[in-house]
């Protein structure tokens, strides 16, 4: 996939509603009917899984060169893997890539960082220098980086050459206490730019899509999300982020539990992420709807991600089966989201990053997974006698 | 390293204590004085880590472009590979390889396990052949597999050109119920077995060791060697293994307390492994040894590896600092272990299987804290503002 600029920064058109400069040639699904529209589109062309694939890929595990059971959680992963692919074995899932989605939250304003909101552009200069957690871990890991401007409020101050798609759907969100954090024309936009980078990267060869974020700020997004779409209390799903102390934590609380408020109950998903979601949010919304759209494993990152995939699945329940959680952050609203998902995480080191860092580390496990079933010998071709009863 | 086979079995003499024919070119320690006193003289040469490093480490980690500890259990595996190879930031541990050593048990005879004794040899052909889950799982993730034959019970009908080493101290263990495994003299050779296939290792450029086995009825002697040297009674350290009924669990339970009961009180740790022990046991505790005293990681698998790990670090307190637990084994003795050692596992997955495929698999991820920690940028380097306060 290509990942030149596109175009410089056009954060005030895009503010004022604009579509800015002509979609560059990298973007590969063009909308033209109403954004919505277009997630509407998108969420009927997915497939359930068949799930009788599952039962296969059981079978086949039982005929390999084990006891029954014995590798775990990986037949678990493999059998997961066989339904996606709808095939047993599976194939293994490479080249993956990653896609680091970069945006800004208004709601910095309330106090709930201890970091100053240029972080998220230096950070987006630091993934595209290769220096940041996410470039070592996918060097080692053979995972292609792909960063995405869907949402940083400043300007990015970088090099022509850098890997960066300029996806800039507005200039970060509103103050989601005060305010709907955007339109929800812009957060159906959103999700059509992280379901463009997942189109994209398939067609580019991808056959694993693995979810990466930052945003100062996104934690608070996240859990007013999640709280949102599962209806847990804001405490039990608000947490430290990236450090915060305990005055801060109960201002991120009290932030969540006013803008939840302010919005009334539980809405349809596109306007749970208008109110209270981020543009990063909505586009990995849309990354895990193209993932299953293509039939490819998407493996989810902590809690933005998870933020991201549980709209993905109230818009599209059959997406879940597509999504693998790569890991359990510390956050809480990780582990309160993994449950409403009925997904087990693959590692868990208490990581609380993101960038994608816990689902790439998680990476290499998937692929094993579905190795061992495609190259593993079975009891009757390798002439090793099964346990006699 | 070599790993062309170097003579036909010679079970018979070697049970009958005959150092079998001259020694291969790739045993680089000759073991010229008896082999207790070798085992001391390799304990002796094991040096504690500089315990400074570790906070090196951290002040290293809190540089670089993450919130300080939001990569949880990665920062605390990099201050241990920092404290094991004396340097900040760490070499990646790369190339790696992993020794599986394969032996038999007379405690079979108990009705302890319903797999047959023979799918010992069969696995290790498995192994030759690479059709096993850690061969699977190896060429993944770029690890040398190398086959131990330390004490399987029949021959082993192999074609001539196979990796194996041929190693055999005894043809399979006594039934450690009724009288005691092997010698004290067979142990520490079984020991010795162990500490030169490491060292071979280490010599030919591995710069981490991956601990692997093979033995039907071995999760019985290793949750007597956990009992015996932990004081745990034998129903918390004794488990399914590869999945027994209910009947045979009992079973094996009270074959773990009758062969403590059988040997009295805790005595030294050789002493420990012959009366309870395995041959790949031994050799799993020198192999561990040996992999201190070249200040070289040791990633540890599950049940039976910990019980070598046990016995390595009874022998040689410091040897606990080399050490990685790469997985949480889905049995109840391995957990004993962990605590005991004062070891986090890498990953939890429910494994099971042994082989050293739970280590294996959580290579790369011991690999990534490395490379975190010296290929990431650092806030000065890269321009990214620390949080303000």
């Amino acid at each position: 996939m290509a990942c030149g600029p596109d175009h410089e920064d056009g954060a005030t058109d895009v503010r004022a509603g604009s579509r800015g400069p002509p979609r560059p040639p990298e973007a590969v699904t063009a909308v033209t009917a109403p954004a919505a529209e277009a997630v509407a589109a998108l969420v009927a062309a997915i497939d359930p899984v068949d799930a009788r694939l599952v039962e296969l890929a059981r079978a086949h595990h039982d005929h390999l060169t084990k006891p029954r059971g014995s590798l775990g959680a990986i037949e678990d992963l493999g059998a997961r893997l066989c339904a996606i692919a709808g095939h047993v074995p599976p194939p293994v899932p490479e080249p993956a890539a990653v896609a680091v989605f970069a945006a800004d939250h208004g709601v910095v304003a309330e106090g709930v960082t201890p970091w100053p909101q240029e972080v998220t552009a230096q950070m987006v200069a630091n993934f595209c220098a290769g220096g940041a957690a996410i470039n070592v871990i996918a060097r080692r890991h053979r995972l292609e980086v792909v960063v995405v401007d869907v949402g940083v409020a400043g300007p990015l101050d970088l090099p022509v050459d850098v890997p960066l798609l300029r996806r800039r759907v507005r200039a970060g969100t509103a103050n989601l206490r005060r305010e709907p954090a955007m339109s929800p024309d812009e957060a159906a936009r959103a999700v059509l730019v992280g379901a463009d980078v997942a189109a994209a990267l398939v067609a580019s060869g991808a056959r694993a899509l693995v979810t990466g974020e930052m945003g100062i700020g996104n934690t608070t997004a996240s859990a007013a999300v999640i709280a949102a779409l599962t209806g847990a209390a804001p405490a039990a799903v608000t947490g430290r982020g990236t450090g915060v102390d305990d005055a801060t934590l109960a201002r991120k609380v009290a932030v969540v539990a006013d803008a939840l408020a302010r919005c009334g109950p539980p809405a349809e998903p596109l306007a749970v992420l208008a109110e209270v979601g981020g543009l990063e949010i909505a586009a990995l919304a849309g990354f895990c709807l193209a993932g299953a759209r293509a039939r490819v494993p998407v493996i989810v990152d902590g809690v933005i991600a998870l933020a991201g995939a549980l709209v993905a699945v109230a818009l599209a329940p059959p997406a879940v089966d597509y999504l693998v959680a790569g890991h359990r952050s510390s956050e809480p609203g990780a582990s309160v989201a993994l449950a409403r998902l009925g997904l087990d995480p693959v590692v868990d080191l208490g990581l609380r990053l993101g960038e994608g860092s816990g689902a790439a580390l998680a990476l290499p496990v998937v692929q094993a997974a579905a190795a061992v079933m495609g190259e593993m010998a079975t009891f009757d071709g390798a002439g090793v006698t099964y346990k006699d009863r």
